[in-house]
């Protein structure tokens, strides 16, 4: 199973299906495409209906999209185990990776994933509605969930790794946060997932400027 | 259960998930909040935590957005069988979902939902783009599945209902498709549950200035 990605360093959408795999243990092969370059757009076709990333090609199998990606292998590789058991408790926790994969396009557009760097942006008042709404999210979700587990719904779920790049985010640009979602954030920053994406985000060395969001600050 | 939805003419996103319910015969009661008003901004805060419809509310439990709402539906309700039986297939049906969920903006801004309207639009190349990858993909699923029914995977599927806003779409701007996806345009169209939809949308007389587009036509 080969899975499709952009920079490690910028592509969040990419960090969601990664996460997803690296987290849950499912055996794949990672193929980095640097984002708009040449070799992106020569070898995309092939790989991507859409021409985007994330892709996972899985034998004769195309999946395209983040979430769908994450919804195939929990279907097809772990057998359901990636949603929370409880039906009511999957049933909100597949609202708020929705929410997330067409939401949130103030906090998306201003503050774009950046592993490497560390930067200060004035954020519009619908990007600081946005944080205030997943800081709510998570810190309600870390007092529900806590005695299960550190994650959002206590056990690991897809919904930890459709909110990781949103994780990286509020790391790059120091948004404050409560602190359950603080303690929330941590975890995941501190996981072993994350930190191998970290680390192999910091050693690339390509530039997108439509990226480079913000004014570099020593924290 | 409830379903909270906006105006039938208007809203696409409360089409999916009334279009779910209603095709697969699950009760349901619906209540219309007529958008951009008063009405709406009192009453949504306490249905949605997003603020947005469609909202279903469940006994104590919320569910919001359209694929989560279809999602917990067929999860909670139809024992999963609203998604194709067949894992493959299943998977090339969340991943359109999603690709729909989050994706053709030019489309949806620029041909909005409008049930009772015949319009021309001048459309930018990019929403071009998106209606040749609509109607390709809609071309090649009819042609796979034709043997197992008339919908997108032959047996009615939450595809459909992710899908059944783009057909109104195409029929209120006129425009031009492959035979293939004309006549699953047709069929979704003609459905008891499309029929049931227009006729309500058609008696409504509020107007949503922000999605009248384009020019009235005689076809």
């Amino acid at each position: 199973m080969e899975l499709i990605i952009g920079n490690k360093n910028y592509s969040s959408w990419s960090l969601r299906a990664w996460f997803m795999l690296a987290s849950f243990n499912v055996d794949f092969e990672e193929t980095v495409l640097p984002l708009f370059t040449d070799e992106f757009r020569n070898k995309i076709t092939a790989l991507s209906p859409t021409g985007k990333v994330p892709a996972l090609q899985d034998g004769d199998l195309q999946v395209w999209d983040s979430l769908a990606i994450c919804e195939y292998v929990n279907d097809h590789y772990l057998n359901g185990s990636a949603w929370p058991h409880n039906s009511k408790s999957r049933a909100i926790a597949r609202a708020i990776c929705c929410e997330m994969h067409a939401g949130f396009t103030a906090l998306r557009n201003e503050i774009p994933m950046n592993c490497r760097a560390t930067r200060y942006v004035e954020l519009s008042e619908q990007a600081q509605q946005d944080i205030a709404r997943i800081d709510d999210l998570w810190a309600a979700l870390r007092q529900e969930y806590k005695a299960d587990g550190p994650w959002l719904f206590g056990a690991l779920s897809i919904a930890d790794a459709m909110y990781a790049p949103v994780v990286s985010r509020f790391k790059t640009y120091g948004i404050p946060l409560s602190a359950e979602s603080q303690a929330y954030a941590d975890h995941v920053l501190n996981s072993e997932t994350m930190q191998t994406w970290y680390d192999a985000a910091l050693q690339e060395t390509l530039i997108v400027k439509e990226d480079e969001a913000g004014t570099d600050i020593v924290r």
